[in-house]
């Protein structure tokens, strides 16, 4: 099992994702990681570590870079590279917590999509009450979605649901402005009826309301939509712990209070941070592609090579196209 | 002024909605209202109350009637003479915390559509972290719109933000996926174009993340998506004060903690609470529709009201009118 890693990606980089990698090859005596970056800044991390190898280079894709023109003129960035050791078989899967816009265009020009899906998906898992978590797909590789989308982001949900997540028949369920059938806009109408017959636990349609509250395992919408639902969650969350922390400060009774619940007050933040459900993957390619939250530490990053190695283990990929083969063959007969 | 209010549409009809209009009636000396609904209810609740009358019905909408229908067919329910009231000009405004689908039904096909709109949006007020609030349309009435229906959004939010919420030359931003021009979907990257052209103050993209934070005084987007967004808000912030209650019935610690700062908890929560800013406008009708909350109390009745009061007093429906037969002469130059 191999996995490779951009290293010069995401705010912490390379250091957090340099020792991420070390506490993975150090879990798993089968795991080799192949580090791409700056080797005069990852070496020193490196001393007397086994099974990683670095790709020397120092050129990256920075935060600011056009998406599709960086990809295609920065050949020799940490990015690009780490896409190509998937490419030419080299490595398994990767991981990058760079660029999110690039690494979809690296993932789709270089590591190339898998058979029979038309278009990546990007799927973060986000938090529920319940703390068992829910897969949004997509949220912003494709801002233009066809119904037929919807359904392939559908069966890529649910594999990845059902073999990584470990949750027997996942239901799936389709983002709408009312849970009633017929309700919505033109794409979610259409493709209610399409998901109907698809080859997964439909559940119908799920309100953004109830997203929190575990109303499906697995919720498919476009990218646009997607995208708005996921930065709301974020920023809801965020402005609320930051109106929260002003209530305790507001005076000392309150500071009293915000001593006497820090422990429970954390740990109710860490259940709404989803770095620890691993990176987004980013589904429908020819290889497990993993976007790392921009800010991971080296355990977010060892979250995401243990996320990638389940994906790999468990043949999701493989998984995933034979389920939309079949479902082809069904509608042929 | 007169406003004709459904008495028995919401959660605590009718017994709150009246209350809620004796409580307009006393504050504007200038105030009539005209209650619809069942008399043998209502009166008993009006002994001695000037400037109240009653159109009496038994018949009205539910929460479960499929809309259009329910509008076209019960001809007799106290939100449809709601309705009539204001396309008679017997009244001025109206106002229901009743069905949201029939309420816009009713206002597009018995209030009727403003001269120059395509399409009427529904736009709540929403909270942001300073208190000041900002104005989302559309969350629902047009769930597949147009780029030239978000131009008119955007026109209706500013001239009701300037008006009735007195920002003076409000900010006007368009929900997408990202701040950098040229970002989002086809409708996005379309309206975007539209909007640098028309008659306001366009501040260009604005991100989900940063809603609650005050990026903009007007938010325009389709109806689908503002729908998701203002849902997604609501449910993330329900989903955390019920953790939150969670988190201080742990232990007899946290128990003391909240104890503390009860009260300001209940602050913060009012602060989220976007009742206080009045109900939602169905903009883009003849005369202004206000929707009041489902949950709306006699304060929530009596702030739509204000609102309702405000928006013909300042001519809003006039102006909005007046802005777009310019642009279009403008345009025509």
């Amino acid at each position: 099992m191999k996995i490779a890693i951009d290293a010069m990606g995401g705010d912490h980089a390379p250091d957090e994702i340099v020792a991420g990698a070390i506490e993975a090859v150090k879990e798993w005596q089968d795991m080799e990681v192949t580090l791409i970056g700056d080797e005069a800044k990852i070496s020193p991390l490196l001393k007397d570590i086994q099974r990683i190898n670095v790709i020397h280079t120092t050129d990256m894709i920075t935060g600011e870079d056009e998406p599709v023109r960086a990809v295609r003129r920065k050949k020799n960035s940490s990015m690009v590279l780490m896409a190509e050791e998937v490419k030419q078989r080299r490595a398994d899967a990767c991981i990058s917590a760079g660029n999110t816009g690039a690494l979809m265009s690296a993932g789709l020009f270089v590591v190339g999509r898998m058979e029979g899906i038309d278009r990546p998906a990007l799927s973060p898992t986000l938090p529920t009450k319940d703390g068992s978590g829910f897969l949004l797909l997509d949220v912003g590789a494709n801002v233009d979605a066809k119904p037929h989308h919807l359904v392939q982001y559908a069966i890529m949900g649910a594999v990845y649901t059902e073999k990584v997540r470990k949750v027997d028949n996942p239901r799936v369920g389709l983002l709408n402005v009312g849970t009633e059938d017929g309700k919505g806009n033109d794409l979610t109408k259409r493709a209610f009826a399409e998901l109907t017959k698809a080859p997964i636990h439909f559940v119908g349609n799920v309100e953004a309301r109830d997203l929190l509250e575990g109303a499906a395992d697995v919720v498919v919408t476009d990218g646009f939509n997607g995208n708005i639902a996921l930065k709301t969650i974020e920023g809801t969350a965020l402005t609320m712990f930051s109106m929260l922390k002003q209530t305790f400060m507001s005076n000392w009774k309150s500071k009293l209070a915000a001593g006497l619940v820090k422990q429970e007050l954390r740990e109710l933040k860490d259940k709404l941070d989803y770095s620890e459900y691993g990176g987004a993957g980013l589904f429908g390619l020819a290889a497990p592609v993993i976007k790392a939250h921009g800010s991971s530490n080296k355990r977010a990053i060892y979250n995401a090579v243990k996320q990638a190695r389940n994906m790999v283990e468990l043949n999701v990929t493989e998984t995933i196209e034979k389920t939309i083969k079949e479902m082809h063959l069904e509608e042929e007969e």
